[in-house]
């Protein structure tokens, strides 16, 4: 069976085609969503470019909450209609998942995914979580035995340690009455704290964007940008940790996400701002010891956790499938 | 088959026994912990008030995370042997249990357990979640199907609003670096609060314990109390909304914990300060008014979810069962 996976994003959107459950990575392809005016016009030019009709299945793995036939991207004025992918796909099986479920159906083919440690444990059987920080921040769960646990976790507050951080909390709080972890662990996150260190430190914010400044923060050539990124990765650190202690993953913790990705040197190794953040749980520094970290090299992890999805079990409001033909 | 349930919090030990895996009530004792040196006596104890020399089973549910045959209790100086509770209650097969996977074992037989709504909404198959505020906090799910899932969430960070939550927070990351759900989402966590507040109307602290200050608050009687009260119950609320987000516990919430019961005035009701914190989640609004709440009334719901416990599926590390006679 061909199946179509798709994993939209809030800044990019992908493509792939699989067969009977396997990415074929030849078909994979990547385009930023400003290219596009809907989310339509993308998926047809898809079609053309690897020059295919129609599928069996498409599965569209979606940075929202899944509760409908019609779905608001969170972070782009987007709007996502099963009726309007099967019209195009060609096919009444058309399911929509949340981007971070596809994440967690991937971690059932954990083996098959490109890795990259960030702290050693003891790996082994149990709950897998998988965690990230993008256009915005999410999580999801994969539970022994093979169910996926949705999350939207992104909406869930903010927790500042004081100086910096609590300085950002009250950015936020004051602009919009409280501060979510999608408001700090994202590339706007990032990009507002960088101006908030600017501010204390009395220097102009140089750098416009979240690549910039994670640019001249690996490079070191900017001190509020390797401020703002240090304590970026320590919050995302501190933050993993929060969720290891909320679903004790023994399987293992994989971190996904492009800011994520662009941390990697403030990320990776047992002194970085990352690691010392993750392991500071005070009585329970023991326990964080026991967990396993590895950084997801792999663009196609979502693509291939939609041509696993449907396998898998679920909580409710993480999948739709089509009734019938639509 | 005779089995003995234990709910071994940090303040109070309760005991029962059952048959067949149902709780019989007439066995069910509470005693404060202050009054035994250790949890080997109190166990002594029991078994002579209940007259009974032998069980066939012993499960022990614990406020502490199980890794081992012998366990230390998080906020109690006290340590938990297998092997003692094995040679007092007359076998071979000691399961210890963290309190909440207990708590979330009993979710499987929710309609036996006494509840009163909190906010009703469309109550549903799915996920269960239980948590709670006692000496500590914390909280377990039970995924549909019959999974447990433990958890540590005390441990995990506290995400204050500005001005008194952030004094609060300020307060106990001087003292302890950091500043975890334990330390706020308690019975010294509001004594604590309460002092703060009245550090900041300038007025003496006249309250010495939690029961003083929530009888007062509920009263009516002091302001202070009244604000730490109606901000502790703020900031449950607040946190029972983080973790409906993390679970999208579509089969329902249930509020536990001693602290938490006290707190209740504060908590029932849709306008209660605890609803309104649980609601106020920005664009997630609506998702949230989707879930239902209810306060669990009966003392001895971890004593049932004992007697459940060994039916289901646990992640690793929330159990031990005896591989043989000890």
């Amino acid at each position: 069976m061909r199946a179509l996976a798709c994993d939209l994003g809030g800044t990019n959107v992908r493509f792939g085609l699989g067969v009977d459950g396997r990415l074929d990575p030849e078909t994979v392809v990547q385009f930023p969503n400003e290219r596009f005016s809907d989310f339509g016009t993308a998926l047809k030019h898809y079609f053309g470019q690897v020059r295919v009709g129609r599928v069996e299945r498409a599965v569209v793995a979606l940075a929202a909450p899944i509760d409908g036939d019609t779905i608001c991207l969170t972070n782009r004025n987007w709007t996502i209609a099963r009726a309007e992918i099967a019209e195009i796909a060609g096919t009444g099986d058309v399911v929509l998942i949340n981007d971070f479920v596809a994440l967690g159906a991937a971690l059932s083919r954990a083996e098959a995914l490109v890795t990259r440690p960030v702290l050693p444990g003891a790996a082994g059987r149990g709950v897998k979580l998988v965690l990230g920080a993008g256009t915005g921040f999410n999580a999801s769960a994969l539970i022994e035995g093979g169910h996926v646990l949705a999350a939207e976790i992104g909406h869930t507050g903010f927790a500042p340690e004081p100086g910096l951080e609590t300085a950002l909390r009250d950015h936020f709080a004051g602009r919009f009455g409280r501060c979510s972890l999608d408001r700090v662990l994202s590339g706007s996150g990032l990009v507002a704290l960088y101006r908030v260190a600017c501010d204390r430190s009395g220097r102009a914010a140089a750098l416009g964007d979240a690549a910039a400044v994670t640019a001249e923060g690996a490079a070191g050539r900017d001190a509020d940008a390797v401020l703002a990124c240090g304590t970026l990765a320590g919050m995302l650190g501190r933050t993993a940790g929060d969720l290891a202690l909320t679903f004790l993953p023994r399987g293992g913790i994989y971190l996904t996400g492009g800011v994520t990705g662009a941390l990697a040197p403030f990320i990776q190794g047992p002194d970085s701002p990352f690691a010392r953040a993750f392991l500071a749980k005070g009585r329970m520094r023991e326990l964080m010891r026991g967990f396993t970290l590895d950084l997801v090299m792999d663009q196609s992890a979502a693509l291939v956790g939609c041509l696993a999805w449907p396998d898998l079990p679920c909580n409710t409001v993480c999948g739709g499938r089509a009734a019938g033909p639509t």
